[in-house]
């Protein structure tokens, strides 16, 4: 699609100020859908949190299935780049997991809604859904194999390795960044970490 | 509650016929609402499916909320019931969260609506949703502290690998049970157990 002629139907803001009213749009639909689900929630409920007008969303959304559906990339998309960057500091690939969880947990401490509005799109937009979790897979899986390639971590690490760390880290999150956020994330990710690194098999 | 006298409301079946007709009930809403989703999802299609008259329905669930809850109990129990005694037939506790893998996938397969059920109890009975991973977790936290007492895995296992250990199966059973069966359960539960036995460290 990169050279297809612009759509008339495109929505993207093309100026500055059109990408802060999507972005506040974006904000305001993350917090109307994570407190009152997709079905509760309404486009006039949006635009009232994100003060501006419905002529306003339709210029940047065709609908409120529209709209989740961005939200959904946006934050699987706002997961990756709070997630990564922290991961490129890593030592080796064993760390490199470890600072994932880590990070991760932070962003679900400080983004607590992302649960409710990813998991509501196994519902409403079965698309964006296995999108959310076969990118984040798909990326763990290139990182494995790469630590791999340096002789970092165990050779024969694939996609199944990727899939294991990433159901670990979905559910380490939600319990222990969404449910109850009592104990340190640090903490949290080191005792995850010793699983990965050396399993609980007896030394 | 357990002294309270009976109550009035009780829809507990007292014969094995109602026993069955509840049983069928609870089937039909699995297909149903693991099909359409609870919203869409209606107590006359469950009926139908179920072959059995409105007035029965009401014999035994209160209203569409009270079947979706039972479900979703219904299904946790059944998960459990299939996994339990193969792991029992463990030789130690690594080869039981093998077998507990292994034994979830075979589940999964079987009954692929139960993600959508269970992952829906998300929205529609947040309190069924935590009970059902709150008590599996509780399951695998005294089974793997059994297998450290027994001196079968490291001293040190909590809570916090029993959560990390039941969302690698969650993620495994989704991505290799529900959406691609293509790959033999047995090859994903051996590798997957080598990263809990052994972790991904170098060698």
């Amino acid at each position: 699609m990169a050279d297809a002629p612009p759509d008339k139907d495109d929505k993207t803001p093309r100026t500055a100020r059109g990408e802060r009213t999507r972005r506040a749009l974006l904000s305001a639909a993350a917090q109307e859908f994570g407190e009152k689900g997709f079905h509760e929630g309404s486009i006039s409920g949006i635009t009232r949190r994100a003060g501006c007008a419905l002529g306003s969303f339709y210029t940047y959304f065709a609908s409120k299935d529209d709209i989740f559906r961005a939200l959904v990339n946006d934050m699987s998309g706002q997961v990756r780049d709070y997630v990564s960057p922290r991961i490129a500091a890593a030592r080796d690939g064993v760390e490199a997991e470890r600072i994932g969880l880590l990070s991760f947990l932070e962003f679900a401490r400080a983004h607590k809604e992302i649960y409710r509005i990813i998991d509501e799109a196994e519902f409403v937009d079965q698309a964006a859904y296995r999108a959310h979790y076969e990118n984040t897979a798909a990326r763990m899986t290139v990182r494995l194999s790469k630590a791999a390639e340096r002789g970092e971590i165990a050779p024969d690490v694939e996609e199944v390795h990727a899939w294991a760390i990433m159901g670990m880290n979905v559910f380490l999150g939600l319990r222990y960044g969404v449910w109850d956020d009592s104990r340190p994330a640090e903490e949290i990710a080191r005792i995850a970490n010793t699983l990965i690194e050396r399993g609980i098999g007896r030394r």
